[in-house]
């Protein structure tokens, strides 16, 4: 058999997710034994970078007119926190005006959708923005000492992307609202203002399986690749190996 | 461009490996921009039932004649410790002869050899066994009371590893020597006197990454995949996504 695939889309939080309770390193325990999880994380990338390089990341070849390879199960789209920098602070060249942001993602969602058209595409918005510790946590020069990003903005972009799921009625983790329920969700889920700690990797785990779940995706749902140990006769273990 | 690939191929050290702090989740963190980890792990499995499966894992048409699909760059094989379970204990419907195992295993990495010549194969020996902690955790109902595996017969199927890696002239961890440097091994590397601890996950790791860079794999000799935010110039980064 060839295992599904379940591919994760996206900028840094997607790069840094099998790092130490990384939430795609907790998708590929959780699937481990009946899907592929598929890393595509490129830090500081935004929509616009995306959409450049999206043939290059997922080719023809892999499609459905091209090649052998089947349509994943699955595809996490995560981008919005660099698009979100804004026009004037020190991460100005990773900005993506809202409008532009959002015909970014519409294009990535339907090219996906042409290249796969059974593929769950599930987008998540970006996460809340802790503009102290952004102050405190420069990626590059910052010599206005403002925070390049704030969460105000990220928010507009949340809600950019709530509206593109809500074009083609796909799902959506909402994680920039789901974040800021918990009272000290700025330390408790960011580590540096914007990057996820364990607590809100395992935030991102939880909702993704949810979302997975919802449409019809669960370990109940997708077949387990070889007899597990538990259904192997310890009297004739070879029973189970036989076609 | 299609990353390359490292599968992991082995019982449930293996299938366990993208639990938190998982050797495999490491690997995939530290080739994140660069390779694919795939995991293919079974928990239980011997290199007896291993062999039954190998076509329906590592199915021809991935092969050098048969398909599209590229040789992995490299494919860890991490098998023994079920093999090593005794006899005469209550887990016995696992145990495989120790010459039987060494043939075992000849066969699997011979099936490597054939289908991938290019592929780096990388044996890992079973770990050490804490006897003591073995009798506190079984995994079946152990009316006898005592440990279902013992250090000493772990460190005889260890050796065969070790030998079957020298006839082929292939690299190989010998996590069964390794592990038992350390003066605490029984608990700081174990958590159940079979499986990982977060400590033994870690030298799992390191010990492979060493290894695929002695034979020229690190992230210094495989391409990254797209261009690294540090290498895309603020004033233009468009320019990084040209062909």
């Amino acid at each position: 058999m060839t295992r599904p695939k379940i591919y994760l889309f996206g900028d840094s939080i997607t790069e840094s997710s099998f790092s130490l309770g990384g939430w795609g390193a907790s998708l590929a325990h959780h699937f481990s034994r009946t899907a592929d999880v598929v890393l595509r994380g490129y830090s500081g990338y935004n929509t616009r970078w995306a959409l450049k390089v999206l043939e290059r990341v997922f080719p023809a070849s892999q499609g459905v007119d091209g090649g052998t390879a089947k349509a994943p199960l699955a595809l996490t789209v995560f981008f919005g926190a660099n698009d979100a920098c804004l026009p004037d602070r020190c991460s100005a060249f990773q900005h993506v005006p809202l409008q532009e942001y959002k015909r970014n993602l519409h294009s990535i969602v339907s090219f996906f959708k042409k290249l796969w058209p059974t593929t769950l595409v599930l987008l998540i918005t970006p996460p809340p923005i802790d503009e102290e510790a952004r102050c405190r946590h420069p990626y590059v020069e910052n010599p206005q000492g403002l925070p390049e990003r704030t969460n105000n903005a990220a928010g507009e972009y949340a809600k950019a992307c709530i509206a593109v799921a809500g074009e083609f009625g796909i799902p959506v983790v909402d994680i920039w609202n789901k974040m800021q329920q918990h009272p000290e969700w700025e330390t408790y889920y960011l580590s540096d203002g914007l990057h996820l700690t364990e607590s809100g990797n395992q935030v991102v785990f939880e909702e993704v399986i949810t979302k997975l779940r919802d449409e019809g995706l669960s370990l109940e749902s997708i077949p387990v690749d070889l007899p597990l140990i538990n259904d192997i006769d310890p009297k004739d273990p070879l029973k189970a190996f036989l076609h």
